[in-house]
Parts: structure tokens; C-alpha cells; sequence
């Protein structure tokens, strides 16, 4: 038989492989999509969804004990079974029959097997029953395999069976007694969630906790995650693991040992191109793929890769909007239309360097846009750093009885916009939107003063933010 | 004793005076600001503040009913004694020893008493005691006296003692029936409140509810009221009210009778201008005072009226805006520096007629800003709406189960940029800035698609709404 032919073949249906299909489609070529596991990926299955679903019970139930005439309604505990289930619903039961009917519905073929790049334009799928389809890109292969979890070289890690970002996010019961080795964002949002839940947490975070976001946000979710009675370690590294029977030892450097039923591995993660037939274009199997702005692989011009897999962000929405750019530009090349890949371009990824939301849902939440103050005066720009309490808001102090946050808008004083904000405090995540918009619309502080937060929402803080860097 | 002569006096010491008395004195002028309540004003004792005290605790608990896990430990009721003592905080217990120390601290001189405009640049203040003092202004006087509750020419109304909206924001019981006539913010809000704390209302709307907001808004709002028991009678108009020992029966024009223990009359607001001596400026007392865009009183150039006075927009927020710009346009035209009038300029207040934004904290809120699609139309604009389901974006449906909302966008396809967005639902007040941000930066859709909203958050629905506009 003839190998099946399409405009592009898109390894790896997770929401972006999936949104660049989509793209595609909708610009008039023909996709293929090839998933080896779920078509829905790690955000659906054992990422954003399952692990949000974690999270929000205990959120909104923390939200109503500090809220006189609410609180008193309140007489018992969160129900970790119940949330177990409802993360079940938002993990679609780790069944992808929903997701694959869209593909269909949108045209997209799906391909079930694994996708190695064997030629040029050209991927094998081995599917499970070792059956192999030889498919051929008239256009594009776009890459969108995605990440897993790095796991440490630590002697007796891997016998002692651990769990990563997978497993925490799809736990059918509660450990007893929960360790988390690492102190970034699936750290403090596991523990957060299985403090929650009834564990005793302890979190080894060697390099401190949400190292990349502005000190004041690791510094109160630390503080936070102590109030709620987690151990956190900072600066404590692991040397060895060992399973005993039921229970984990986790030694420390200082010859400390850290008990617990199960360890979570949260340290990093490795791009899933290990088995890709990198090696026929010349790179090398398990590493990183480099691209252009319109995430081209360099060198490669049939070639592109969306999504965590070039290293860009590792952030499921960025991933998405990467795949909108990369869907049209593969359509526009086809069809010899012109390509806007200048800064905003259409067809550039421009937000990844300079406005990439992200929402961290420990308690409190950090959310942040574009660059930390340390980020921007690294990159050298001239800025002004304005910091405000965000407990001081009237709208804050409505929302909950002894509100703590903070908040902080870092401004490019020669251009005279805002380049970052990060909020920490409960509740802040809705209050990014309006950030990213001001950054990416590259919206003029004077302008920003016509931009009147409404009376009286935590969104007031934009006003107080404003009135702390001064009207000229 | 020669009168005492100030660069400014503000006649009003709500939060529109205060800003305004602040930025004149931030300017380098002196100020004195007239009171003849209570300093802080109808927003801080009457209306924003204590109304949102009044509505957040059922708020947060409604959100618990809906999430499994943490519902489980919600077994008894909202407890109203308590909600109630929390207003009172919010309100400052009627006292305004802080307000009056804030401007102590300013550097704003307060004169108690009614103030009343008995020359060019001159008023007289009537003090408690009837002592009269007089002050001269060098520069300019401001009105920012606000507005009072309009009580229509009921029979019998006067006599059954109603409530305005400060008897209900201030009410130190929870009446067992509470009859409303009106269905704007003020009737929604209060509706929203009373039923929550177990008042059996009935809301009498003769144009509707929220009547100014797009049309599905007051849809959804009067369902909700509806199912949460309360009776809502659309085109119902009272005709008499009479109070019979406890109870007040109000007439409606089809002859039936509503019986309730409290009637809140809130069909619209008048301004406090009957007895400032607006006759001696050739206005007529008891007028709204017509301003320019720097909000100079048209014809007198020594007159300001800034907030509800000026008719312009009804909101605490909006008055403050406008208060910046008077005092700093009065600084400046002080000063003989360059007055920066033109559209978005420093002393415009430009917003005020292209992106006012507005939450109503009914359940399901209502958060809106500029136009909406009818006005758009009306003001001859070239429009695309752009609709949504609320309910249909993940981070609404991981915020509690079975969310129901709505997100509307009004494009300008002449400029391709947004001009109002409308977006009902429960919890998205924190929504809105985005919004606001978007249309005061006229920032366009194309560079919109870069502004990505984190996942999986509610803000999610700025996506899904660019995508249903479609992506060129």
C-alpha cells in the first residue's frame, strides 16, 4: 500500500498538537495527528485539569472560614473522597473517546501509535499491536510531544517506585505521609493540595520554593504551606532513597532521614524526543528542539516544534498559542502568503519572551506576566520597581477577613510601560488577565490611569499601583 | 474676622472631594473641604462598602454548595447577626474619626457644617450650631455633594417610612418581608442581599431588571432571583403605599396588594444641589450641574462638579477618576500650565464616556465596561458582538460545578477594537480590568490574540471569545 499522505503531520495530541491541526484544517490543508497515549495529553489527564480539581475544593472552603456569617455554616472538614472524584470527572477518567471525537469533528485524522521521524516529510507509526503505517507531509511535521518528569540519578529512586507530576495528579487514595523532592510549581502545588487533603507533607526544595518568581511570592507561599503544617526544607537536597516494605527513607546530606508513604519527584522535566528518529535531521535523540520565532526547527524547513518540547515555555496556554503561529505559518508558506513573523507578528511567538502568564494555585496563589524585577534589570532595562499590599485594598479586605497579598508592577521607565506584574495572595488568578493585556497591548502608564478599576474589587490595587509610582 | 481664604474648597468630603482636595494639595495649593455628615461619604457608611459587606459571606458560601468535597462540610446556614456586625465594621461603625485624620494628614483643612456657594469664589458654612463661616477661594470651588435617593410622588409613601439605599445598607435587622421598587443596581444588589440573610422580597421592576446592562444580564439575574425564592414582577408599578401599623401594603396598578415589613424605594438618585446656593451661578438649586470634559461647570470658570453631581456616571469609582482631573486641571490652570483636555489627556475624563466599568454584585454578578451592543449601534457605530458561554470555559467549571454564565464582546470593525464587554456569572468581578484595559489602551484584536489568558483560569474566556470572532 502507498503511505498515506497529508499537508502536515502533527506528532503528539496534546492541546497543542491538537490546535495546530486544528489550524491547519481550518486553513485548508489536510492533518494527521499521532498519539501514542491519551489524544488530550498531560494537561487533560495529569496536569492542569486533575490537578486543579485538587486544588479548588480546599480553596474555596479556606475562602469561607475567614468570612464571618459564612464561617459559621462550616462545621466540618474537606471530604477527600468526594474531591478525588471530581478530579476523576475533570481527568474525563482517563478515557479519551470525548477528545478523539473532536479530532474527528474537526477533520483532523488520528493516527494511534508511536510517531518516529524516519525521512524527510516522513513519520512511521508503530502502533500497539506492532503494526507499522508509513504516513508522508506534503508541507510540515510539526513535533509536539511534550515533557516528562526528570527523574535524578539518586541511588534507589527508581526501585522505590516514585511518583511524579503523573501520579500525584492522578492518586486514587491520600498518602499518609507525602515527601516532595523539588520546590517549584507542581512542588508547592502538591503540596498544597495534599496538605489539604490530609497528608503530612514534607517538601525537599534544594533551590527554595518558586525560585523563578519574585522573592515575595516563594517567601509567603513558604510561609503559607508552614501554617497549614507542611515541612519545608529549604536548601535540603537528597542523596539516596531506599523503600523498606511500605515506607520510603529519603536521606539528606546531613545524614538526616525523611520519612514518608510515598515521594514525589517534582525537579524538572526532559522533552519526549527520545525516540523520535531525531537522528535523520541531524539532531540528537532526547534533546531539546531549538526554533525560530515562527518555531521552525533551525535548519529544518519542513520541521517545527510547539509546545514544551523546544524549551520556549513549558506552560500548556503558551503551548497553544504557539501552535496558532505555527498552524498559520505552515498554511501561509504553503500557499506562498506572506509571513509576519516582526515582533506581534501573526505568525511570532513574540509573548514567549516577554508576556508569559502563569497562575501558580498553592495557597496563596502567585500570578505573574512578563518579567520579575531581577529578570528586567538583567535584560538591562532602566525600571522602576512599584511595590503594594495588597490587603490594603478595600476590595481585599471584602473578600476575606485578614487578606494577605502583595502585589508588584515592574515598569520600563524609558518606555514608560509596564514589562511584569506578579500578584501573590488568595484568589489573585483572575486579576492577570488585565496585566498581560497592558503588557502585551504596550499600554502607556498615563494611559493606564484611564483604565478605572471598579469599586470595590481586589482589581482596585491597579489604582493603588498606579498611585504608588506617582501621576506626573 | 476676615473670611478664611484657601486656593480650593471643596464643598462634599465623600471620596470624589477627597480626591480632589488631595491632588490640589499634592499640586502645592491649599485646600479646604465643606461636610455636613459624615466625612468618607455615601460609598464608605451607605453604599459600596457596607452593601458589599453585606452580600460577600452568602457569596463565598454559595460557591462552597457547589464543590464537591468541600460542600460536605457545610451543614448549617448563613448567620445573619454576624454578616450584620460585619457591615457594621466595613461601614466604621458610622463613625468617621479615620476619614477626618486622613485628611488631617493631607493637609485638607475640614470645615463640618452645609456649605452653600454666596458669591463668586465664596462659601458659607452653617455649622451644627448655626455659627456661620465664610471662605474664599483664590482658584476654584467643587462641588462633589452627591446624590440622594429619588422618592417618587407615592401617595402615602412618604408617611409608611421607606427605606432608600441607606436605610437598607445600614439596617440593623433583617426584615422578614422587604418589598423593593426598582430594578436597577441598587434593587438587585439589595435583593441579592436581604434574600440571603432570609428576608422574603419581592421586587416590583416597572422597566425591568438592570435595565441599562445588556439584555441577558437582567435575564439571568432575574432568574437567579427567582430561584433563589425571590418574587421579581417585572412591569409591576405601585400606584399607593400605605403603612398599617407593622406592615406596608403597596397598591400595584392592577389593583393587587403586596404586603411586606420594610418597602426599599430605589428607581433612581437625585442631586444634592437644592440648597448650595446655585441660584447666586444662575443654575437652578436642586439641578444636575452640566460640566465640560475637564469638569468645569459650563459658563463659570471658577466651578467644578465632579462624581454623581454632574450626572455623567453614578459610581464611586468614575467620581474619583473625575476628582484627579479636576484637581490636577485646577493646579495646572493655577499654575498657567498647558491643560491637557484632548481625548485620554491628563484633565479629560475621557473614560467617562468610553469605558466606564461597572460590577453589580448580584448572584450571578454582573461586570461590564463601555458600550454595550445596543449603545454601540446607537452611537452609529460599525459592531460585531461576539458572544460566549461562561459555563463552557474549564477554569468556570473546575470554579464550581454547574457554572452558568455568559461573556459578551462588542468589536468596532472600523477600528478593530473593543469597545464594550459584558460579562455575567458568578465571581467575575476580578474579570472586568482586563476589559477595561483593552478598551481605554485601545490595544487591537490582532495584538490581542498575544495577550494569553494562563490555564486553566476563568480569563480563559478572552481566548474563546478572539476565537469565536475568528483568527484572520
Amino acid at each position: 500500500m502507498n503511505p498515506m499522505s497529508y499537508d502536515v503531520i502533527v506528532i503528539g495530541a496534546g492541546p497543542v498538537g491538537e490546535n495546530v491541526a486544528d489550524r491547519v484544517v481550518r486553513g485548508g490543508l489536510t492533518a494527521a495527528i499521532v498519539e501514542r497515549e491519551l489524544v488530550g495529553g498531560e494537561c487533560s489527564y495529569w496536569a492542569c485539569m486533575p490537578t486543579k480539581a485538587l486544588l479548588r475544593s480546599a480553596a474555596a472552603l479556606r475562602a469561607v472560614r475567614n468570612l464571618p456569617g459564612a464561617s459559621q455554616a462550616v462545621t466540618g472538614d474537606l471530604d477527600p473522597a468526594a474531591v478525588l472524584r471530581r478530579r476523576d470527572d475533570f481527568a474525563s477518567h482517563w478515557k479519551d473517546d470525548g477528545q478523539a471525537a473532536w479530532l474527528a469533528s474537526a477533520g483532523i485524522t488520528l493516527h494511534r501509535g508511536h510517531g518516529r521521524i524516519t525521512a524527510d516529510r516522513v513519520v512511521e507509526v508503530t502502533g500497539a499491536d506492532e503494526t507499522v503505517t508509513t504516513l508522508t507531509a506534503r508541507h510540515a511535521v510539526v513535533v509536539a510531544t511534550g515533557t516528562a518528569a526528570l527523574l535524578p540519578d539518586l541511588p534507589g529512586l527508581r526501585e522505590a517506585a516514585p511518583w511524579t507530576s503523573r501520579e500525584a495528579a492522578a492518586a486514587a487514595t491520600v498518602p499518609a505521609r507525602l515527601a516532595i523532592i523539588g520546590g517549584g510549581v507542581v512542588a508547592g502545588e502538591m503540596a498544597t493540595a495534599f496538605s489539604g487533603l490530609g497528608s503530612a507533607v514534607t517538601v525537599l526544595a534544594r533551590d527554595g520554593i518558586l525560585p523563578a518568581a519574585e522573592p515575595f511570592a516563594g517567601e509567603r507561599v513558604t510561609a503559607a504551606l508552614r501554617e497549614a503544617g507542611v515541612s519545608v526544607r529549604l536548601g535540603a537536597e537528597v542523596t539516596a532513597v531506599r523503600r523498606d516494605g511500605g515506607a520510603v527513607r529519603l536521606t539528606l546530606t546531613d545524614g538526616e532521614v525523611v520519612e514518608a508513604d510515598e515521594v514525589l519527584v517534582a525537579i524538572g522535566r526532559v522533552p519526549n524526543t527520545a525516540d523520535l528518529g531525531l537522528e535523520t535531521v541531524g539532531r540528537t535523540p532526547g534533546d531539546w528542539l531549538e526554533v525560530d520565532e515562527t518555531l521552525r526547527v533551525r535548519g529544518v524547513d519542513w520541521l517545527y516544534a510547539a509546545g514544551d518540547v523546544n524549551r520556549r515555555v513549558l506552560l500548556t496556554h503558551q503551548g497553544k498559542y504557539q501552535a496558532r503561529a505555527v498552524g498559520d505559518v505552515i498554511v501561509a508558506r504553503a500557499g506562498g502568503a506572506e509571513v509576519e513573523d516582526g515582533p506581534w507578528g501573526k505568525h511570532a511567538a513574540t509573548a514567549d519572551e516577554r508576556a508569559v502568564p502563569q497562575v501558580v494555585f498553592t495557597e496563596p496563589e502567585v500570578a505573574s506576566v512578563g518579567l520579575t524585577a531581577a529578570a528586567a534589570e538583567r535584560a538591562g532595562l532602566t525600571v522602576r520597581v512599584v511595590d503594594y499590599d495588597l490587603g490594603a485594598v478595600a476590595g481585599a479586605k471584602l473578600h476575606a477577613d485578614g487578606y494577605q497579598g502583595h502585589a508588584r508592577m515592574v515598569v520600563d521607565e524609558q518606555r514608560r510601560v509596564i514589562v511584569g506584574v506578579t500578584f501573590v495572595g488568595p484568589d489573585v488568578a483572575e486579576l492577570l488577565h488585565a496585566a498581560t493585556v497592558a503588557i502585551v497591548g504596550e499600554v502607556p502608564i498615563d494611559r493606564l490611569w484611564h483604565a478605572v478599576p471598579a469599586y470595590p474589587t481586589v482589581s482596585e490595587v491597579w489604582l493603588r499601583l498606579l498611585e504608588a509610582y506617582g501621576r506626573p
